[in-house]
Parts: C-alpha cells; sequence; structure tokens
C-alpha cells in the first residue's frame, strides 16, 4: 500500500477526471478506486496544543491568558484531515479528558470516510459528552472529505462565498485605558462585541462609546439576576447601538427569558441554554435566536441542522466561537453563508495560530477556495 | 468555447485530479478552471411526456390511466442534469402550467451551478405554487453538480448506501379478482401499500389478506369522515398487520388528526397536510409522522431540510412519491438512507420509463454509483 498504491490512484484519477468533465463514465476504472479506497481505514492522531491569548481573556465569571486545545489528524490514504477541540476551561473539557475520549474511538473500523452520517453517528454515541473532542473528529472529517471530493465544504454544501457576514470582534472586560487601546487595535471590524454581565455594564458601553460609534453586540454570559434590570440594560444598549444581546440570565431560567423575549428591542439569543439540537425545541419560544458553535454542538454536521431547524421556527442564528485556531474557525466560517451574524474571531485573539485557512479581511469572513475547510499548517 | 475549451478543461482535471491525491493544491490550474467556469451558463430545456400506467389509478376520488409529467435538462458545459415534473391532474398543475412556469426562469444568469441555495431561492420565488415545476429544477441542479463532482448525491450527503429502506409497492382499489392478481405481481415486495378511504375498505384488506400476510401499509388520502370511525378503522387495521396510516381524514382537520394521533396503535402521517417545509411547525403536533415528496415540496433540497426538521420534532419520517419515472424516483431514493418508510414505487406502476437510475431489488432501493441521481436515459 505505498507507493505503488499512490501511483494507481493517481492514474485512475486522471482517467475518472477527464472523462467526468467528457460527459460519459468509466466503470472499471471508477470501480477500481472503490475497491481499493475499501481496503483503507480511517486513521485518528491527535496531540495537545496551549493557545496563548494577546490579551487577558476576562468573562463574568473568570479570566484567563491560554487556551488549552487539542489538535486531531484524521487520514486516508495518504490524505490528511484536521481537527480542533478547544476548552475553555468553564465549560468542563479538558485536554485530558478530550485526549481520553479520542483514545477510546475505534476509526479504523471505518473504511469509506464519505460515510460521515454513520461515523458521526458512532463518534457521538461513545459518550454523553466530550462535545468538544467530538467536534475535532466531525471537523476533520469534513476537511478530508473536502479534500478527497477535491472542493471546499461550502461549494459541497451548494453555499454562495459572497455571503459570509462580517465578524464581531471580542472586546474583553478590562480596565477603561486597555479598553481604549484594544477598540483602536480593532479597526477593520465593523462589529464589537462587549462582554457583560457585571456591575460595571455601563461604565464598559460608556467607555467604548467615547472612543468609537460602530454598532454593538452584547453577550451577558447569564450574568444578570433579574429580568426587569436586564431589560432596562438591553434599552440601553439598544439606544448605545447594539444589534442583539447572548444569554441575559440564567440558562435555565426559561420563564424570564420568554418574558424577556417578548419585550427586548433587540433579538435575546441562547448561547450557555442551547447547546445541541435537541436544545432547541426545549428553549426556542424563550427567545428570538441562538448562538451556535462547534465546541458546544459536536461539529458543523449538527450546526448545519441546528440551522436549519431554527431558520424553520423563525430564530436568529449567529455562529459563535471559542479561543480557536484558524481550524476550528476556517470549519465554522464554511457555515456562515447560512447566518445573520458570526463571532468568529478566536483565531485574531491569539498569539500562535499554527492553521491558515479563512481569513478576516477589513471584518468580512473570507473562504479559502483550497479543498475541505482550506487549511494549511502553518 | 468548442472543443478547445473542453480539452482544457480535460488537461486541467487531469492535473488537479493528480495534485489532490498527492495532497498538495495546484493553485494555477485550480484558478484556470475557475476563470474558465465562470464564462459558461446554466440552460434549460424542458418538454412535455406522458407516463402510460400498467393498471388504472384509482384513488379515493378519481381514476385514471395516464399521469403527465414534463421533463426538465440543465445544461453546464456539456455536462446535462436531468430533472421531472409530475403532475397527478388533482394536485393543481398542468403540463401547461408547469412549461409556463419553465418558460418564465432566467437561468441563464447563472454562471455557477454549485451555488445550489442561490439558485433554488430564485427558483422557488418566481412564484408562489408550481411545486412540481420546481422540483424539476431541483432534480436537474442536483444531478448536474453531481456530475460536475463526480459522485453520486447520497455520498456527498454522507449518507450509507446500505441504509435504503424497502419501498412498499402500491395496491390500487379495484375488483377483488383484479386485486388478488396485482398482489401475485407485487411478489418481490416486502410491504403492500394500500389505498382506502372508501366504504369498501374492509373488503379490500379481507381480499388482500385471502392471498398474503405481507406487512401492510394504508393512505386514506383524507377519505374518512369522523374521528370514531377512523380510529376503529386504523385498530382494524393494526390487526391486519398496517405499519402506518397517511392522511385518514381532511388535512384541515387539526384537531381530530390530533386526537387520532394520541390514540393511533399506529403511526398518523400527514401527506396532503404537510406540503412543504413551512407546513411541519404548523401540524406537528396533530401527527406522528409525515410523508415528503419532492413534487409536493420542491425538490431534494426541501426535502432534506424538513427530514432533519421532522427529525428534530420527533416526527416519523416517509418518502413518497407521485408516478414518475426513475428519474425523479432516483432523485428521491438517494434522500432514502435517513428515512423510515419508502414508497418509491411510482416507476414501476408505469409503461414507458425512459430512465435507468435507481434500481428496486427484491423490494429495496437499490441507489447507483454512477455521478449525480446515476441516471441515464433509456
Amino acid at each position: 500500500m505505498g507507493q505503488d498504491r499512490r501511483d494507481f490512484l493517481k492514474l485512475s484519477t486522471l482517467a475518472t477526471g477527464a472523462l467526468l468533465f467528457s460527459g460519459t463514465n468509466n466503470n472499471l476504472f471508477a470501480n477500481n478506486i472503490r475497491t481499493n479506497m475499501k481496503s483503507s481505514k480511517l486513521k485518528l492522531k491527535f496531540y495537545p496544543y496551549t493557545l496563548q491569548l494577546k490579551h487577558v481573556f476576562t468573562l463574568a465569571k473568570s479570566s484567563r491568558t491560554t487556551t488549552p486545545v487539542v489538535l486531531t489528524e484524521l487520514e486516508y490514504d495518504g490524505i490528511i484531515g484536521y481537527g480542533e477541540a478547544s476548552m475553555p476551561p468553564y465549560l468542563g473539557e479538558s485536554q485530558e479528558s478530550a485526549q481520553a475520549f479520542l483514545a477510546k474511538l475505534d476509526m479504523e473500523q471505518f473504511t469509506n470516510p464519505m460515510e460521515i452520517d454513520k461515523i458521526i453517528s458512532y463518534v457521538d454515541s461513545v459518550t454523553m459528552g466530550n462535545t468538544a473532542a467530538k467536534a475535532s473528529v466531525d471537523i476533520a472529517l469534513h476537511d478530508l472529505v473536502g479534500k478527497i471530493l477535491g472542493h471546499p465544504l461550502y461549494k459541497i454544501w451548494g453555499l454562495e462565498k459572497s455571503k459570509t457576514p462580517y465578524t464581531s470582534f471580542t472586546i474583553g472586560i478590562d480596565k477603561p485605558d486597555v479598553v481604549r487601546q484594544k477598540v483602536k487595535e480593532a479597526e477593520e471590524f465593523k462589529v464589537l462585541k462587549i462582554k457583560l454581565g457585571r456591575d460595571t455594564d455601563k461604565e464598559m458601553i460608556e467607555t467604548i462609546r467615547s472612543v468609537t460609534d460602530k454598532p454593538l453586540t452584547a453577550d451577558a454570559n447569564q450574568g444578570w439576576k433579574d429580568k426587569h434590570l436586564a431589560l432596562d440594560m438591553i434599552e440601553y444598549l439598544k439606544e448605545n447601538g447594539a444589534l442583539y444581546i447572548e444569554q441575559p440570565m440564567d440558562k435555565n431560567n426559561l420563564d424570564d427569558h420568554a418574558w424577556l423575549s417578548e419585550r427586548s428591542p433587540i433579538p435575546v439569543l441562547a448561547d450557555e441554554a442551547c447547546q445541541r439540537l435537541v436544545d432547541i425545541p426545549k428553549i426556542y419560544q424563550a427567545y428570538n435566536g441562538i448562538n451556535i458553535k462547534l465546541m458546544k454542538c459536536t461539529g458543523v454536521k449538527e450546526s448545519y441542522k441546528m440551522i436549519i431547524l431554527a431558520r424553520a421556527l423563525n430564530l436568529k442564528v449567529m455562529l459563535g466561537c471559542m479561543t480557536e485556531t484558524s481550524c476550528a474557525i476556517s470549519a465554522a466560517s464554511h457555515l456562515s453563508p447560512l447566518v445573520d451574524w458570526a463571532d468568529l474571531d478566536g483565531a485574531l485573539l491569539i498569539n500562535n495560530d499554527i492553521f491558515d485557512g479563512t481569513k478576516i479581511i477589513d471584518g468580512k469572513v473570507v473562504l479559502s477556495d483550497k479543498p475541505g475547510f482550506g487549511l494549511t499548517k502553518i
């Protein structure tokens, strides 16, 4: 299965490729490829990597300077798909738990990487949780399949490259002079995302408004305790140019979010309250939209289904991320022509990205035309 | 753009094909292909065709010996995708209305067939109705894209070929000796579908049970007028081996269907009550499942979304058809690994099929491995 086999594959591909464009089909060659492909197996590799954040990252309940990730490689017949699990500590996964999960997987049982549904169902069935680790396999598998098909995923999914949104850029909670500096550094971005949910919220907004009048998006990360105060804050945010608000209150508080979503002048989005597909029917009447993240929902396959479900239930859709390399960001970005808003700045917040793929150009998500998610290792 | 251009494309494909399998990417060639592809346009052709039924087809409200269809061809760069609109007269479309719709379409505005979402959105926006005519474009476009990618659609969608279901075979309403003869002719099928909704329902079941004990499925086509009588009939059907019942009562009668679905010992499926994606959120609480047909819902793109939505809302899913050639049947069949039950016998009910594609072998749906929907003209 070494050089000879690869040479044979090249030769077969040459033949079928040419025949495709001349509009006929050559069963002899096609069968040879299939027969040969069946003898190969999916091989999974993974290793830990630590993302170095450019700024200390402060949320409502924690702050940190690194994010642990695990990078995956799924190999089939010499073609490698890349994946990533990003694990901000507050979500309950770690490099250890992700690697323990990945070590459990028997990927070599699969001899046909094109059977994505079957493979993803298996991976999901192995444990209840481990959504980020599962996403790392889903991403690698889609990247691999895109490379096998020879096209970027957005194209295989029938999407328009030009429909990618602008991404917001996150300004973390910090002292006023640091916030002002961050806003200046974010000059190329058209929309700024503000982390709220603390008693300094208005001060944060005022600081930002002192240096820019760009539209804002706001994420309270469950930080507000009272629905009336939340509504007051949202009205204040609306007056200050906010486009939407994420997860104002506790994720388990459906009634108060329903009350708020009915009255809010801007869409109220579920983030912590909406992890996976099964959550949408449970929460959709209490929110105006959802924030989908690969790491919460096990990857692009389930994200795609969540977008379709959310649309059918008249929910707005945003696509978010963790701090991630351009690997996971590129994967999410291929779905972004389908959503209302994107917050895909994760790779811009780190110093040690090791993938080249989707780029953010003048604030807009720009997909690569290379096969798969267009990933190359830097 | 004649022979020279095609030769150039072949050459470029040879190069990128080989490079794909050696795991690198050649931008020069890739860009050349893209640039050249952009200069081509989608070209739509269509023509009427009349299906000759093997048996007089009797439903609750009508009977007939032919079904009018319109066949479409969508051409791009010498590659042709095939499509079909089937129009049983009771649905309100005709060869004239379908052709009038297709004549309105400006498909030449599209220079990239891979942008399925954009193209399908345009086609759907041209009129409110014409779902079968729209499906004929959707089917042709997917077939074309599959041929461009060089793979069957089920594979591009990541589905398992072996997961295709058995199809039911429809035994139309007829005199007892004809029914017995039809059941004998249907020997290879594992499940028989019975059209009910008339006052001869029990006689029909008894006739069938006198010659076979195969499982049945039943379709009342809105024929029953009273929920209590409907429940009695369903219990009788369950005792006689029925797997599910389609559209027992009037499609607008949600309350009685909700009452029935709660009590029925077998799943109650919406057919006439569920045409398109937007119908599912309206009716899902009144039924246990839905029957998806390409001709009702504008094609495979929307069918795929309907399957995802139905699954998320805990609905059973069956995939049905009209009398159709193997063109539309093949298109539906590539989605069939995703559903619980299939009724894809449409091409078996006619004498003058003009496509070779998906086959029914010993009652099971067997997909072709040729690109697109695997269609060739007979």
